[in-house]
């Protein structure tokens, strides 16, 4: 797989990629490509000298067909949200795929309750079209007003709904994408049950643009909940968060919609950085959860849950304090501590990085084990853990502490990635929940992995793309 | 892929094979032999000279080094339920792998909500464990009492709860299965997001023992319901029922659980030929749809939603009678007024089926459409459509006219299966909804799928089993 040519692409070539295209869609002048290489958090540097902007799936597949015969890497990218670098080509050698252009809703179906999009749709548009339709679309991200559908595909994006809703494979019926071969995989069906050989949808969603590029999705619409009611919650410990949640999901059932944890020093990070946020309790707790339920049936019933969950909670000394929005805005402020929280790290210096998974009941363990091996290693390191409780999914990042060299500190990401990870693997976890492998995480999956798996995945990738050019170094 | 050996297992290489388990554990009687290789329907006729039946992962991948070895065909057999003999030996120089006495329930974790089990564990039980430790595990088939989690897996089977939990696919977390090879992947994860490369796991899920054998599985358990009530409704067709299930998703969200449609000829059959079966309404209707109302909250609230749904169905003319049960034992017979519409064509002679899916809000269209091609085809022809609405999932099965001559009508099975799957085909549909492909529909994939997807299909078998020692002759 390593016959790609990795020389910069010549002028006569970039040329003959242009013009399979439209007039003023294939970007070459650094002004205009700029946006394209630079992603929001500069940790990866990419260079190109070309981005190319089709706008139908024809168009993909002319381009990566003249990529195969040209041996010519091509980085597929979306709204360029990936926090692993996978959507970042690294050298002028690659030309990048922007989806932006394919950014058409084809079709809703509310009988089949279906949603039929091109992959370059922002995902906030999408969750707009279903709630126009009378439907929910439930994929919920922070960088959800830019991130687009078939980046959340390559990526299989987690967020805040999974709990209910499930990752974003689990809400998708069917692909179409292009192979590297510039054949078109036309597998965008929209049955809710379809058993005719292997599943090749979901072997796409998730493989980061490395075995294709995914150019339209059907995506599942949910009924949208009657009522829906939030409340904010102080506790002792995650070890009081998990048996919460354990009530919240016996009292519940199908209308938990969210459970997320936080720490002490995550919400004053976020009160202290963030415009108009404050704290929701009088007093200070240190862990806080926010609880979200969602009814079909009414806000009534979503208030008269919660409140018995709470009840039952506080009596049983489970929980310290908790305050249930009363109103969409307040509703909308609880949200924001959370969403803020790891932007709320940014003005505290450098930090260190993690997303992980473990089984949920195991969360508390991997806490304390994780945090006394960080405190060893940099005494004074500011653990800022939260995250999907719910999902056993933490982004566990350590703030340096007061007054520490940044660079000095960042510097020992591996270091630290190690020792949190080495938990994470004692206790079945996973060291990339929810954001991919990318660039990263590349050598840590090729050291870790095991090597049947690994073996398979390789073969795969030869499979579908023998000539290596979609989006290498990236992922295997 | 054909470099297996297909002359008859010799008495040396059996000796080995039996060799690698405990005593008692290789049956080479013909007696002992027969319950693996005859099928329930009696539509296969299979053969074999050696059943295996080994207790331990190990043991499996000891059985399947010895096979890759030696290019011998192994058939994996779970409960044998199979509709379309992808479990079924089809000569004395395959060999059988029966996962029946790897029937553990390994683990069950109430906060995860997760269910850890052997490949062999009946369905039945799975259902039974997850009910004594306060959970529902909602798979539901009609052969749950014999067909094992592994066959489930393997077929990625559907029934009458995917209206609201999904396929078997969307119920499973992580699998171990062996390779061909021997190699044993350990993908038992309990996570609930896991983003480190390819889904090798939606790979073998559905992949009908042709890639591998899954020998265990970790599964999804759900909260049980605290309420659940069923409706037997009468109504004038298809498209009211369709009508009907657009108000019943909108007014119960998710709390709408099964939505089946049953024509009154299937009714008829099943009253004249099932013990105790009763017509519930007094009236005859053209078309009956079973409804289904599970409420976190209440057995009232789901009778208050079902209430609610019948009125105002009723008021817009969409229905012509309902009736609620009024007991346990009367929602039973309600729905085994369903279950039993398959066996209940038995008695009635020859019958041609389907298992085909289509968008929801197309299946009257295929109705009326597959109807006119039928009856011109086989004038007197008594089709028994019927089956999962809410999925756009039809058993479309053709009974013969009266008096016909069996044999004959039989034999039209594949003119028939022609006419109804180029109308499916049409309108973007499935012929294999949740059946599989096995040996029945091997020829009709080959011919009919996509010839990329097919190529990409291919090169996965080979890939993972290049001997081609696994289920040859079935799916690909």
């Amino acid at each position: 797989m390593d016959t790609i040519d990795s020389s910069p692409l010549s002028d006569t070539l970039l040329s003959e990629f242009a013009a399979l295209l439209p007039a003023g869609r294939a970007l070459t002048e650094a002004s205009d490509i700029a946006p394209f290489v630079h992603e929001e958090r500069d940790k990866f540097k990419g260079r190109t000298r070309l981005v190319l902007r089709p706008s139908t799936v024809e168009e993909v597949s002319a381009i990566l067909r003249l990529a195969s015969q040209t041996r010519t890497p091509v980085v597929p990218q979306g709204g360029n949200t990936g926090l692993v670098g996978g959507q970042v080509p690294r050298s002028d050698a690659e030309i990048v795929l922007s989806l932006s252009r394919m950014d058409r809703i084809r079709e809703i179906d509310p009988l089949g309750r279906t949603m039929t999009v091109d992959a370059g749709v922002v995902l906030k548009r999408a969750q707009e079209a279903a709630d126009d339709a009378g439907f929910l679309f439930p994929l919920s991200l922070g960088s959800e007003g830019s991130c687009q559908i078939g980046g959340n595909l390559a990526s299989n994006a987690g967020g805040t709904a999974v709990l209910a809703y499930g990752n974003t494979r689990d809400l998708c019926l069917g692909v179409e994408a292009v192979l590297p071969s510039g054949d078109i995989f036309h597998g965008l069906r929209r049955l809710k049950k379809d058993n005719r050989g292997y599943d090749l949808r979901h072997l796409l969603i998730g493989s980061e643009g490395t075995l294709g590029i995914i150019t339209g999705a059907v995506l599942k619409l949910f009924p949208k909940p009657a009522g829906r009611e939030v409340a904010y919650v102080g506790l002792a410990s995650p070890q009081q968060a998990l048996n919460l949640l354990a009530r919240a999901e016996s009292l519940a059932g199908g209308r938990l919609t969210a459970f997320e944890l936080m720490p002490r020093i995550g919400l004053e990070f976020t009160v202290r950085h963030t415009q108009g946020a404050r704290d929701p309790m009088a007093e200070p707790h240190a862990w806080y959860v926010l609880i979200e339920i969602s009814s079909p049936q009414s806000g009534e019933d979503a208030r008269a849950v919660l409140e018995s969950i709470l009840e039952v909670a506080f009596e049983s000394g489970e929980i310290e304090d908790a305050a249930i929005a009363q109103s969409l805005a307040e509703a909308a402020s609880f949200w924001r501590m959370r969403e803020e929280m790891s932007w709320a790290q940014k003005p505290e210096g450098g930090s260190i990085k993690h997303d992980v998974s473990v089984p949920v009941a195991l969360v508390p363990e991997f806490l304390d084990r994780a945090n006394a091996l960080v405190l060893e290693a940099i005494p004074g390191a500011r653990i800022v853990s939260f995250g999907h409780l719910g999902d056993g999914n933490i982004h566990y990042n350590i703030s340096q502490p007061v007054g520490a060299d940044k660079e000095v500190f960042l510097a020992r990401w591996t270091e630290i990635n190690t020792l949190v990870h080495g938990v994470v693997a004692e206790l079945g976890g996973s060291f990339s929940a929810e954001h991919g492998i990318g660039q990263l995480k590349r050598e840590e999956l090729a050291r870790t992995k095991d090597a049947v798996e690994l073996g398979l995945m390789r073969g795969i990738k030869g499979l579908f793309d023998p000539f290596g050019i979609m989006n290498p170094g990236k992922l295997l």
